[in-house]
């Protein structure tokens, strides 16, 4: 095998596939990038046997060919060569070596057979359709703050992508919930895509997948079976295992018939919320909220080292109430709302609360209160 | 007590102040900070025994007094307060508590008495003079990358600060080593500061002098006595103990009959040496250089994981030399060189190498070789 590669793309390519591989590897060959040069493509293949990446780069192949180098030191070299170098890769099958050359440096890094690199069987897929970029991004960055933790539940550690039936129709909706907060997202059905089994996709997936999103009008071609899920660009191939389990019926949590509604400015909430949480030790971070007639008043009592209070302007009609909160959740949750007022919808102080942005019900927040 | 400041003001005093704060205190009043109010200043003094600071800002004081709260706590607030926010404080010493107000928001925070807060000795200095905030900032930041961590060597866990004779006269030195690497950084003699005891100022201390050393201009007022050393600009105070111990004979270390010498353009070096570097595991981190006429290779050989070899053109006319150095020792010294070619002056193999910017001896560095 021998190529040349500009070094931009030869970064680009490298930095995706290295971010899969796990940093303390009991098996060597998972620490390494599978490296195949044919026709004028390159393809780095990398893995943590859940998840596989494939990323192709333009290359003028000399001679075609494939082995495997760690990931982690091949990137670090590509990383601190000069902006704009050409890049040549070659390896010596015999010494078990390759060799990288831009201009007065050189490398020779030790390999690994590419026979025994393990590649992800392929699937069959039982969907297959199209999305945005940007419908993908915004059904996962805004729910992905609500995965669990908690490995015993290991069916919570991942955002749940399904077809649901909404009030505007099937609806592509992504559902994660660790027990306290849950956040329920919807987008409209992509063409093709109703028939797709619902599945779990883990929460590191979730982020590889990220860095494939940021062209918000590029279309990423989705493909989903009962144990699979694969996401791609033209240059890019993220295919992941799904978590084997069955997220619950999240639908009996989001509550329907909370009417007592307060409307207030998000990014004020959440200051508050941040400033008066602040008096509190970091373990039982409780905020109370009393509600009044378009009034707000926050406060944290923590009798070893203080309290706090504040007042908020806000819009509320209803009966006074007292509930209190995780301000670490409030938080989080406020900082979802990025257009419009958020609004909470309370029913009493020991019952799930839910919070929207305005009226868009796309976008749902249901969070468990805390007793104060 | 009771006072209004600027929240600006306020955050900065209380920023210096909490940060000379150990996060973990077996004694409760360490974490907090003394605040006392009188005329039309407020002082913030915090402490961890060794190091004590001072600041000082302007308020509209409506009830001189004094009170100590935790420092991080008020930072926190403080930090999350809005811009351009008015803050009242006052303390109701008989409830043990000190109110914070803005605006809004409302804080109560438990107060330690201000009897029980240690406010350090007061000092005779034998040694009173000023010094330019750049000087000593030249003087601190290019020595202190070579302070010792090992606590069985204390006498070198810090910058030995004293005067010296020089090829030009009389000099303010600092000086730091670990046993590895030396550092030993010039500047003019202030006046009055010839007669000023050698003191070996602690890496803290280093550290939180920093942050008095931002304005070039400004004038330091340095007190020095035989355990204690000063800083000081209008609005700051900064006194530390210095360490008890007596600091080697340094002198003995840097090489005086080094001959070959070689000239290198610093950055293309440090950034060679980065890279060749990569290959090398973490633990035995040793590059190679090898000399011949104008002409220098780097090379790493880490026979589990590869090799790295790099070029450069360099000045050099002496015969050939082969000698090797710690890698991250090599970077951190030729990341100090910042105007000028880094020479370096080699003995043998096995003997200590100098290195300093170009023809200026105000600045020199002297790092151990390692076999290779």
């Amino acid at each position: 095998m021998k190529f040349s590669i500009e070094r931009g793309a030869l970064l680009k390519a490298v930095s995706q596939a290295q971010s899969v591989v796990e940093r303390r590897n009991t098996i060597p060959i998972l620490a390494n990038v599978l490296i195949e040069a044919e026709g004028d493509t390159v393809q780095f293949r990398a893995t943590d046997l859940d998840i596989e990446v494939v990323d192709k780069a333009p290359a003028k192949v000399e001679r075609a060919g494939a082995t495997t180098v760690s990931a982690v030191t091949l990137h670090e070299i590509v990383r601190k060569l000069p902006d704009g170098a050409l890049v040549t890769l070659s390896d010596d099958s015999a010494a078990g070596r390759l060799a990288v050359e831009a201009g007065r440096s050189n490398f020779n890094l030790a390999t690994l057979p590419k026979e025994d690199f393990p590649v992800m069987a392929s699937s069959e897929y039982a969907s297959n359709f199209k999305a945005k970029a940007a419908e993908l991004r915004r059904l996962f960055d805004k729910s992905k703050f609500a995965i669990s933790t908690e490995e015993t539940r290991y069916y919570l550690n991942g955002v749940y992508m399904h077809v649901a039936d909404a009030d505007g129709g099937k609806q592509l909706r992504c559902v994660a919930t660790d027990g306290h907060r849950l956040a329920r997202i919807d987008a409209d059905l992509p063409e093709g895509a109703a028939d797709m089994p619902g599945v779990i996709v883990p929460r590191k997936t979730v982020g590889e997948l990220r860095k494939l999103l940021d062209e918000d009008d590029m279309d990423i071609a989705v493909s989903v079976s009962e144990t699979k899920v694969r996401f791609a660009t033209p240059e890019i191939i993220l295919t992941s295992k799904v978590i084997d389990g069955t997220f619950p019926d999240y639908t009996r949590v989001i509550p329907t018939g909370n009417t007592r509604k307060m409307e207030v400015d998000a990014a004020e909430f959440a200051q508050a919320v941040d400033r008066v949480a602040t008096v509190s030790s970091e373990r039982s971070r409780a905020v109370k909220l009393a509600l009044d007639e378009d009034r707000l008043v926050l406060s944290v009592n923590a009798p070893d080292s203080g309290a706090a209070e504040e007042e908020l302007a806000v819009a509320y009609g209803d009966e006074r109430l007292e509930i209190g909160f995780n301000a670490k959740y409030l938080l989080e949750i406020a900082s979802q709302v990025d257009r419009e007022n958020a609004v909470f919808l309370f029913n009493s102080a020991g019952d799930p609360t839910l919070m929207r942005e305005g009226n868009d019900t796309s976008a749902v927040y249901v969070v468990m209160p805390m007793r104060v």
